[in-house]
């Protein structure tokens, strides 16, 4: 089933079950009110969306309406956690590579991965609101889960059970803000600001044989101003899958109901292109990356980060070519 | 007024309201069922708690029952926020000494903090579960603020009109998974374990004249298995007040009701003992200082970690000598 969250001007909105086309959604109501809840007593509550779901795709739904994503916030407006990984060692060999920096050995077999903030959390269409440009705004496209309760120790198999619910993710970074708190070793807390969620959050059922092995193989399509810079595989080079992240994050604490778990920039490894030159044809999930291409080919940088009035679109389609979360269409303002 | 969260079996316990003397409780039925949501309508709620909070004092609340500290959940069970920073320099500064590495030089203007995990906290007497005990069990003794709405860019003394309440926190720590962590530079995730609060969160006005400047100026009182080792000061030596944290915490990002944010492990500066040697009159809010101490001292730590079975009780006394928070009591407990 698909699940979004809609604007009803408080701080959690009102959960809506949406159509497996995104043409149409209801309301909850009389089953639960926030997404948080529905996480919290799965069991009980899901089988009940579901076939709330069925009636909307079967046109039986009595109050039924146009579903729009413009009025959706994300689907856990404000989250208990955010952690996200670094799934793809590619995105990090590659912008380390032009920075001249290695990549910490440790990185084969132990994921990075940050704690984020998750008190407030962006709808599909809420613009980014930041401060200065000079800070160097930057998208990153991703997959997230949500996953139910994973006790502390779990296996990366055992974890895996406690994904819930699939979305994307536009993790915006200031890229600028970065190498000080990355120095400090301490995280990100100033170069992370607000995330933002896919209109929908989809069960794994929806995804069909797409999501193998934890891991979501089909492509996610990043377009900056209107232009498709990135048709980025998101299984193919994905080092960790989802168990293992998971894994990582609850080694030494539970993880409960309603986490939120991200893969980091989705992101391909290089192709030898024509005459030996290194090349990328399935682009960028991301600005850093292409900016390391730049500079690995050409010795500097010549794409400059994000502008005020910049727009940002992801979206995944699935192998029908219909949309599945929906798009993540944002525009970055100038903070007032 | 002062506030607490009683378990019954949710996982956000219910909202009870305690007397000033710790001695009887009130459950805030028909106010609020939960201490987030007062938070998310603090104006129109707290005055409401305040009144009861005045009949129970007085005697006259009609439902009042003796109040117990280990029926309690944390204040905020589950968080959408916890960002701990180290506000006071001399613990960082002790502990690299000790391992001869600098401490940087912008962590004199720009506070170290870390999102930490929120999804999951402890309350007062719950058990601290950890898995090895090699992994270096340390307990930490501090004070965290919960806020209200404070806007993107606010200054220090705007953040600190956001601050709503006050606790303590045992802020757990694997030591020896702390050095990896630090290396990748991406903050927390396995080295810190969840957190305890005390079984009270209070208001402003319950700290007196000892709230000034955004500090609490009262002693820290930590005891490991039943011995005080530390009676630290928590006003003196925070290098950073809690509206300059919270400010850090708010640069690139709105923060939202009910984000906790920690002051850090408290810690005193060293003074000259008899002889010209150095010396901790006030002890240690964790173990890991008291190493350091010893490895300046001795050239080697000789204390160790905490063991299965180990206790630790951390508490703060008003001027009047009663507990303000009442006290965390914590056993480490090996997992199942």
């Amino acid at each position: 089933m698909k699940l979004a969250t809609y604007k009803d001007g408080s701080r959690d909105g009102q959960l809506v079950v949406v159509s497996r086309d995104l043409s149409t959604a209801h309301y909850a109501t009389g089953i639960a009110a926030r997404l948080q809840q529905v996480l919290d007593d799965w069991n009980f509550l899901s089988p009940q969306l579901q076939d709330l779901f069925d009636a909307l795709n079967h046109g039986r739904a009595r109050h039924a309406f146009p579903f729009d994503p413009a009025r959706c916030m994300a689907p856990l407006p404000r989250a208990f956690q955010w952690a996200d990984g670094t799934a793809y060692l590619n995105h990090v060999e590659l912008v380390r590579s032009a920075r001249n920096s290695e990549v910490p050995a440790s990185c084969a077999t132990d994921p990075l991965m940050y704690q984020g903030a998750s008190d407030e959390l962006l709808g599909p269409c809420d613009p980014v609101v930041v401060a200065r440009e000079e800070w160097g705004i930057d998208f990153g496209a991703e997959i997230a889960v949500v996953t139910g309760d994973v006790r502390m120790g779990a296996s990366p198999e055992q974890a895996l059970d406690g994904v819930r619910l699939v979305m994307l993710a536009n993790e915006v970074t200031l890229r600028n803000l970065v190498p000080p708190e990355l120095d400090k070793g301490f995280g990100f807390v100033q170069s992370k600001p607000a995330t933002a969620f896919s209109p929908v959050a989809v069960t794994l059922d929806e995804l069909g044989d797409a999501w193998q092995g934890g891991r979501l193989h089909l492509p996610l399509h990043s377009s900056w101003n209107g232009r498709k810079v990135g048709i980025c595989e998101a299984g193919a080079d994905m080092d960790f899958h989802f168990g293992e992240l998971i894994a990582h994050l609850c080694k030494t604490r539970n993880v409960r109901a309603g986490s939120i778990v991200g893969s980091g920039t989705v992101s391909n490894k290089a192709v030898q292109g024509s005459g030996g030159s290194m090349d990328w044809p399935k682009g960028y999930s991301c600005i850093a990356e292409k900016r390391a291409m730049e500079t690995l080919l050409d010795g500097r940088p010549s794409t400059a980060f994000m502008k005020f009035g910049d727009t940002i679109r992801i979206e995944m389609k699935g192998r029908d070519g219909q949309s599945i979360f929906g798009a993540i269409e944002q525009e970055i303002v100038a903070a007032a």
